[in-house]
């Protein structure tokens, strides 16, 4: 009988993270503040413990993984790498399709791989809180888990529609015992402002990223947490893609493609950076980012320095950005929504290295349908998003009749998204048109450097 | 570092099936026709296949897995055993605390044990079409999944209260494929009948059940599952306590005490029978199933011949009962809201084999989010039955200070059950009186035999 799970014992979690800024052709672009000089690593210093700004500008090829936070990565990891072989078969394909699953973590997805750790080092540094921003939810539920796992208060800003929408990722977050705000809130400055001039304001990720930071950065017990963009969540992801790798080695493979959902670049880089080592040393393989056609930042956005957040209160980041205040249309891959990129993701792209394409919203769903018919799990609208590349290649490969090996990473499963299948399944999912107009105008607005 | 999850290979998929009734003390009690004589095999003909048929009234030790159920087992087994170190540790036990997560399937549970062995007989018999009851939805999304692997249509008739409140289970069985009809319904004459009555009637277990039985015995390319109480279902679910065994082997413990939630049966069933087997061999080791106060059948029910289902159309079956039409108390453990007990598992309590214990609503969400908050993993309604108990137990170590070894069957995740969650928090949830009248009326009602 064929294989179809590919298992690692926990010890084989691996020991160390791996930081491709090692790997890079050249160095990494620095932030840069207002007045277009380099930010150094102490501006972070109020939201930041040390150990993270460590490793946010780090160069070392190797990060070694604290003793206790590998022993909570052990609740769900390694995350187990499955052949897709019910799929190969629906779809005819000559080519073997591989995934790695991480919505076996309970918060459903691979965010916890860096709350966790980020809940580490801000506990080891004498931090008694945390705030973050969330939209969908998965990444506040995952703070919402870690800070629950080291002691730590979490103070979740929930964009307001999601936080009426979503009640559900909300009750994940309580019973992990955080506090949940809808955002804008009249707790910070931040959210009193926009409520002054709009008391029924939907909210939006920047505004809930400005009011978390802002809390963060006037008290001295509580620090901030962000769910991707940054080198460091990039650098704690690494952990998916080296556990594929020895999964790879123990069945004797090595995949030709690898497709990861992009948004702000945590799920791409930690499960493509591990292969890109063999890549930059001349291996042949495909990394490929997958962005929604509505939202596409590697695709039609300029390599430009633009701020991280949306009302521009972040350092400026050299990104792939289509404006810090491009609104994406409201597809239901909340996760992908975001108007930038990692800067680790946009050199590499930039820098020839990585590939991106854009897929649209009901492809998307049709893909991950097909898919949960096949395998059995149900996944996630970003997930959805690898997915339909992968299936799109592996019909390109049953017309050329070649044997690939493709790989991606399933990173969330859908239980807390069925409200999208229900829109899909009624035919009232839209694919929305490519905004041209409305990037065109935030593109505009890209701050001036230098 | 201690170990946290004891994983098995797909290999060690166990092969057969352990059927209790070899090692039962005295033969089962056959079921009952009106006339009050044994029913054969042939009455259920119109409704199961051959091949489950004999697995329902079989002597037979061991049953060989068909290799393709256990190729789709594959799909997400061998579920791992999980040794509780943050649970012992948060509640201060000498207790070593294990339990099996069946969360990990699909549909998030532990039913599509048995849905995919009873969608592979049904194709393998030429049938095309599969109807089925379910409340909550665990059972009918199961159901879906397993037919949709198989190629089977699938119509799951859902109480309509569950219908309306869960969307969510609803839009996960149309993602497989499934059509979910409210019940009572137009379709069948038992539907046509209530509604007949009672235009808004938010139907039953037992109505559904009826719809669902009615339209397979009138159509020959229909046969109809059940999610537990009967024998094979048990026997399919076998699964679960076998491979529990050979994880401890394989660290060299063996559980003290054995706790899961019993509804049907069929949770209790599977992962306590092949203890069991040791057990009739003179091994000390308690069988503990855990039920709700407001639905008591085993600590308070009778054991007498009763009906399976609320309306009288099944054979009678020899088993603990609360009498076929007592309504239990609207509690958020939809699983366990069953007038009656699997005929196995009532035959070995009333034998002195297997204990059980009841426990009530509030209890059982503190010790689910007493779970949730050291081990991560959001337990369903029903699986923080057994957490309550395997907790009080924990506690009971703790002041005699013994070290003994406590497992529990974690069935499945609460993902779709947040809206209980909520109600915990808001401090909506109730206990609910005992009904002792209502039981009584109900036992009053018990149908004579012989």
């Amino acid at each position: 009988m064929p294989q179809t799970k590919i298992l690692l014992d926990e010890n084989e979690i691996p020991s160390h993270w791996y930081n491709v800024v090692a790997d890079m052709p050249s160095p990494p672009a620095p932030p840069l503040g207002p007045d277009g000089k380099p930010v150094g690593p102490d501006a972070l210093a109020a939201i930041f413990p040390e150990a993270l700004i460590e490793q946010e500008v780090s160069t070392e090829r190797w990060i070694p993984i604290p003793e206790q936070v590998r022993e909570i990565y052990r609740l769900w990891r390694p995350a187990p790498l499955y052949r897709a072989h019910r799929l190969e078969e629906a779809l005819g394909t000559p080519a073997r399709i591989y995934y790695k699953y991480e919505g076996v973590s309970p918060a459903g997805s691979h965010k916890p791989n860096t709350a966790v750790a980020q809940a580490y080092y801000n506990r080891q540094a004498g931090i008694k809180r945390l705030t973050t921003e969330t939209g969908a939810g998965q990444w506040g539920s995952s703070l919402a888990l870690a800070g629950q796992l080291f002691g730590l208060e979490v103070r979740v800003y929930m964009v307001r529609v999601s936080y009426e929408q979503k009640p559900f990722r909300r009750s994940m977050m309580h019973t992990w015992g955080a506090e949940v705000l809808a955002s804008p809130s009249e707790r910070t400055e931040a959210g009193r402002r926009i409520l002054a001039g709009d008391p029924d304001s939907p909210g939006s990720l920047g505004i809930a990223i400005s009011e978390a930071v802002q809390e963060a950065a006037s008290r001295d017990d509580t620090n901030y947490a962000l769910g991707s963009v940054l080198n460091h969540v990039l650098l704690h992801q690494t952990i998916i893609g080296q556990e594929a790798k020895r999964q790879f080695e123990k069945i004797g493979e090595y995949p030709d493609a690898i497709f990861a959902p992009c948004g702000g670049g945590s799920n791409f880089g930690g499960v493509a950076f591990p292969f890109l080592a063999d890549k930059a040393a001349g291996r042949e393989i495909r990394l490929v980012a997958v962005e929604p056609t509505s939202c596409p930042t590697l695709t039609k956005g300029h390599y430009a320095y633009d701020f991280g957040d949306a009302i521009g209160m972040t350092p400026l980041l050299l990104m792939y950005t289509l404006g810090h205040d491009f609104v994406p249309p409201g597809i239901h891959a909340g996760g992908l929504r975001y108007h930038g990129d990692s800067a680790l993701v946009s050199q590499l792209h930039h820098e020839g290295l990585v590939e991106a394409v854009a897929v649209p919203q009901l492809a998307t769903f049709e893909a991950g349908v097909r898919f949960a018919r096949s395998e059995g799990i149900l996944p996630a609208p970003e997930s959805n998003h690898a997915i339909c590349a992968v299936i799109e290649e592996a019909l390109r490969c049953k017309e050329s009749g070649e044997s690939r090996v493709l790989f991606f990473n399933l990173s969330g499963h859908g239980h807390f998204d069925m409200a999208a299948y229900d829109s899909f399944f009624a035919g009232e999912l839209e694919d929305f048109d490519y905004p041209e107009e409305a990037i065109e105008e935030s593109l505009a607005r890209l701050p001036k450097v230098g």
